[in-house]
């Protein structure tokens, strides 16, 4: 059962020192959702922390403001630890102990499974974003709404709902958007950090493995990779391949699309996408591999070659079923 | 000045047969607000067409739905010609006859280089996409808004917004879609249809037309080109090279993007996109073309690499004012 957010917002009120869990791995979602709380926490005067222990993707450091830190000392003592944006705390792995050092817990999230184990939850599997959320907690705390808490709020939402495309978007997510702009939203400005600021190296090995990429089983599967000889031409770097994936599912009639990346001769990591019905998550699990519906990924200890006959082999075994 | 949305609405409502005509080169804003309208239209009992002259773009050709015709004899003796997002006849090129013979005319348009020259018009720069105009004149009407016409006004707001990232996104535009929802709207299902069905041919081209670009201005500036010769290899249509100047615009540090596409040997097609500042509208006006500050074009019938040299020089020029 969920707390509501009034009792969760008593709770904070009471605070004097509030740390904020954003997941590992951390996306727009989780990293906005928890500065655009920091930044109405110290604004209220509690001291507040977003306490991260890996580097902020390149285009959401945006949104850090100064509300980020890695230091385990500033941490320590919270009245309040909020984990944001999952419900686990193997997401925040290293950091365990630190949230457990809070002396109240508590957990907002959106996703399917989580199961509530803080001392306050507002878990909802059906919000887009858990960006939508911490905007209604914001308005349950009174919060004058700013520019930066909008900004983070948007980017928290224009990134879960992939744009206002996938099929979590819903009317709640453009109307909150809506009154984002109230609060002094620059939407465009952050549009163009997180969807306009990609470097050239990159868009051309997306280019490059876009070029590359086969079709098959009948038109509904995808395929390509990313070789280490592909990143020394382009001088893109590994972590710059997670559009080639989607930019493959957009092919017309393809259901799934599957990108391998050569980390060594024999270590191939396998991105895996899906449409509409395909089951991504069970094919990777048929690898030694996990994940969602839509979305998941395996990786293999063959060759670029063998792993890719081998995934095309099971994906056509799948899509004839 | 405009004439009202009511006495617009007075009109229509007189009419027994209505022509659509969405620009040339229809993009989903021109398209979409054609054919909610004439689906609402047709619910009323007016005889009611959109008037085409060309093929309907692949991600656009769900919209259809029966009301496009390219067929003369259907557009003729209406009481009402429709101007529809585009304010100049030589948009309908080809089609400015007919459009004369309708006995009244409207237009609804969001360009700012419009002069109102219809007997009755509804302009208004600052909306993001005409299918915004739609929604007013939609209510105006009385209009029972279903699936059919949510779907068409998502399809015009969400393309000429650039997904809700452009700068002339606002809160209007997510109030209007946040309100299709209660017509049906079928948001998950059209972003498919528009961004994820784009042909394998496209795609490959759009790769392509990256690869080659070239980046100039200290890095503030990006050019690439579609040849004939790169259509015929790739298999892709001059109508599906719409996404390339987006894609340019969308690298680090780039103000100005420009894409010439090569009609013939001397027909060339330029596409100007910027991020912030750069006025690409007084770009364009400079080649005797035109557009908004951050969207604009123009033809030029000097040779590609005439055009090249010629777009770089005074880009160049401008951004080192």
């Amino acid at each position: 059962m969920n707390n509501s957010f009034k009792e969760i917002a008593a709770e904070i009120k009471k605070a004097k020192k509030i740390v904020l869990y954003p997941h590992m791995h951390m996306d727009g979602d989780a990293l906005g959702s928890c500065v655009s709380l920091c930044h109405v926490f110290r604004g209220e005067g509690i001291e507040s922390y977003v306490y991260i222990q890996e580097d902020i993707p390149d285009n959401l450091k945006f949104l850090d403001n100064g509300y980020c830190t890695s230091d385990e000392e500033k941490v320590k003592n919270a009245d309040i630890s909020m984990l944001v944006d999952s419900g686990e705390l193997k997401r925040i792995k290293g950091r365990e102990d630190a949230f457990n050092s809070g002396k109240t817990s508590i957990c907002i999230d959106h996703h399917e499974t989580t199961a509530p184990f803080c001392d306050f939850n507002y878990i909802d599997s059906k919000a887009a974003a858990t960006g939508e959320l911490v905007f209604e907690l914001l308005n349950e705390l009174g919060a004058k709404g700013d520019s930066v808490t909008a900004n983070a709020l948007f980017a928290a939402i224009t990134t879960d709902t992939g744009n206002f495309q996938y099929s979590n978007t819903d009317k709640l997510s453009h109307e909150i958007v809506a009154k984002l702009y109230d609060w002094g939203l620059e939407s465009s400005k952050i549009s163009i950090e997180i969807y306009e600021n990609y470097r050239l190296e990159r868009l051309k090995l997306e280019a490059e493995a876009m070029s590359n990429s086969v079709i098959f089983g009948g038109g509904r599967a995808a395929i390509t990779t990313v070789t280490q000889e592909m990143l020394r031409e382009t001088g893109a770097l590994m972590n710059e391949t997670e559009s080639i994936v989607d930019n493959l599912r957009s092919i017309r009639g393809v259901e799934v699309a599957i990108l391998l990346k050569e980390e060594e001769e024999k270590l191939i990591r396998a991105s895996i996408r899906s449409k509409e019905w395909f089951d991504v998550a069970e094919l990777a699990t048929a690898f030694g591999g996990g994940g969602h519906k839509h979305a998941s990924g395996f990786t293999s200890h063959k060759t670029l070659s063998e792993t890719w006959e081998d995934a095309k082999r099971e994906i056509e075994k799948r899509l004839d079923l």
